[in-house]
């Protein structure tokens, strides 16, 4: 949808759109540093978990060149330790940081010499774009598998899909997870409209998934988020599709605040609840749900938007960014590699 | 808690804080002319179904002293049918405009004369100043009995409470409804905190909710829509007190929209839901909660706030202001008269 990628590497630095700026504005911003590319996980300007799992790689790849591991390891472990928990619910970002980093040590390793892989700078940044390639091949595959799956579920067309967060290009490199599900739907002629959750508190279905379902051309409504589970109740939606920040081994789902809302909404009202994640999502070494870190971001988010206050000025808040939607409530997982039937008793592992 | 009162009738005006501008500033209207009330309470200067009952029948005294239904009772009917219809979900405003204006029919009747009720607009008056008496002491009915309630459901203090949209003294005359509740267990000292839902789209529980809490010198916090079932699965939260709009006559509820996802999430956090309201909010001649009119209130509360676009130009959305939770998720209802244990079934009618 978006036209120029979500994340892209070019002449040695890492490009990502900004999407604190969007829909006002689509700029991009060229990240050099790993300061710059923690910075920019930090504050939201790449979300998504797949798209920050990619950044975290890149961010490798500019740590290797600026901190070779094999004159200054040390420091090179610091800036892929400091990289790797920029934010702690997502698992993609710690496993991509992790893949990315022992190939760059692989690469230093006594033995390494100056192989096929070349310099460690040289094999990070090539198994960067591996990742980078992975999760393009990954969403193209769950929109195709999650709109057989949605298809077969609703058994009727054209269908009405109700999702959370953003979950599209942006969110990843390009197409998305639950929302590539609705592109591949409405590239197939059978979308009646998607009905976006605005997100509070960042508003990411507001500004993000509106925007790129208006890119699209995909007939959208706008919805806040308490709105959910009543107009599921009211028909208004015939199945959920959400993406995934991290899903446990027995298939609790850690996503974007609300979708354990709508995980209620939909059970209640007999509706599909798809949770749409590329493999790189599922986590076998973290249990269930309970085992979960869930960030809090603190009240300012809460607070205020747009620089405008909410609240009188001084009021607390507690602002997890994630929940957990344990595994009961969901349908099915579509992965880029398989579909798993919560509905039918199957599991992960 | 609020030092002035939310709805006053002073020196022939209806006097009414001007939530809209809260909580930047506490402006008071003062209102001679039925459009202005009306106008008030289309754009939720009042709010709040006790408050907007209140307001509907000052307002019908203003229309008796405009037009004398002696000499043109069309003019008066007119008056009165349009103040009825200017929100159509709460039954208080309905219900308080037809006693008012019937208290003035009554006393323009031929046989009527000048008898103790003097003139129509004086009829009109008096019953208005009941009605507000009324609701007045029925808000410290409620919070006593609903305090009582909660701490006999709880079984231990202090006790942590969730709520959503403004119950509060700006919804009544004074005091409120389930924000009554938590206002009389924090008199009472064993209120350990309150979480109040930011409420989208015109966040109500952020603007004045927290507004309130912070004049009575409870402990509360402010967390987003989404946020509530998984803060109560999470454990955050003893009990969940809400309002009502309108209780169908099987006990399902009409409130703001976002109640029906709390109610979701309490039913599976085991926490108990409580609904507070006046009897004036029971309506017997409603069936269920299918056969309420939910107002949707348009797109613009929804893509934008303080002025600052929250989604792309001429994004479409779907705005229920209100959502019904059925009984089957209800705890109990409290009112100014009894408290109905939907739980144990116990039954309205």
């Amino acid at each position: 949808v978006t036209t120029e990628p979500t994340i892209a590497w070019r002449d040695g630095a890492l490009e990502l759109i900004d999407q604190t700026r969007l829909p006002a504005e689509l700029v991009s911003l060229r990240l050099t540093a790993v300061p710059d590319v923690i910075d920019a996980i930090k504050r939201l300007a790449v979300r998504g978990a797949p798209a920050i799992g990619v950044a975290g790689a890149y961010g490798v790849a500019l740590a290797a060149a600026a901190d070779d591991p094999r004159t200054d390891p040390g420091a090179f472990r610091a800036a892929v330790a400091a990289l790797r928990s920029a934010r702690p619910t997502a698992v993609n970002l710690a496993r991509m940081v992790d893949r990315v980093a022992a190939a760059a040590e692989a690469a230093a390793a006594p033995g390494a010499g100056t192989g096929a892989a070349g310099s460690p700078a040289d094999a990070a940044l090539a198994e960067a774009h591996r990742v980078r390639d992975e999760e393009r091949e990954a969403s193209r595959a769950m929109g195709e598998r999650g709109a057989d799956l949605v298809l077969d579920l609703v058994g009727r067309t054209p269908v009405r899909a109700m999702t959370i967060c953003n979950t599209g290009g942006l969110a990843t490199v390009e197409r998305g997870t639950a929302l590539a599900v609705i592109q591949t739907l409405h590239e197939r002629g059978v979308l009646a409209e998607a009905i976006a959750m605005e997100t509070r508190p960042l508003l990411q279905g507001a500004r993000l998934t509106a925007w790129e379902l208006g890119r699209m051309g995909a007939p959208h409504r706008l919805a806040v988020d308490g709105a959910g589970p009543f107009l599921l109740a009211r028909g208004a939606a015939d199945v959920v599709l959400i993406g995934a920040d991290r899903v446990a081994a027995n298939g609790d789902t850690a996503n974007k605040i609300g979708s354990y809302s709508l995980a209620l909404g939909a059970a209640r009202a007999g509706v599909p609840f798809l949770v749409v994640a590329p493999e790189s999502t599922v986590d076998v070494a973290t249990a269930s749900g309970a085992d979960i870190e869930i960030e809090d971001r603190g009240p300012a988010e809460v607070v205020a938007w747009g620089g405008v206050a909410t609240a009188p000025p001084g009021t607390a808040a507690v602002n997890p960014a994630f929940d957990v939607t344990p595994v009961d409530l969901i349908t099915a997982l579509v992965t880029d590699r398989r579909v798993v039937r919560f509905d039918q008793g199957h599991t992960l592992t």
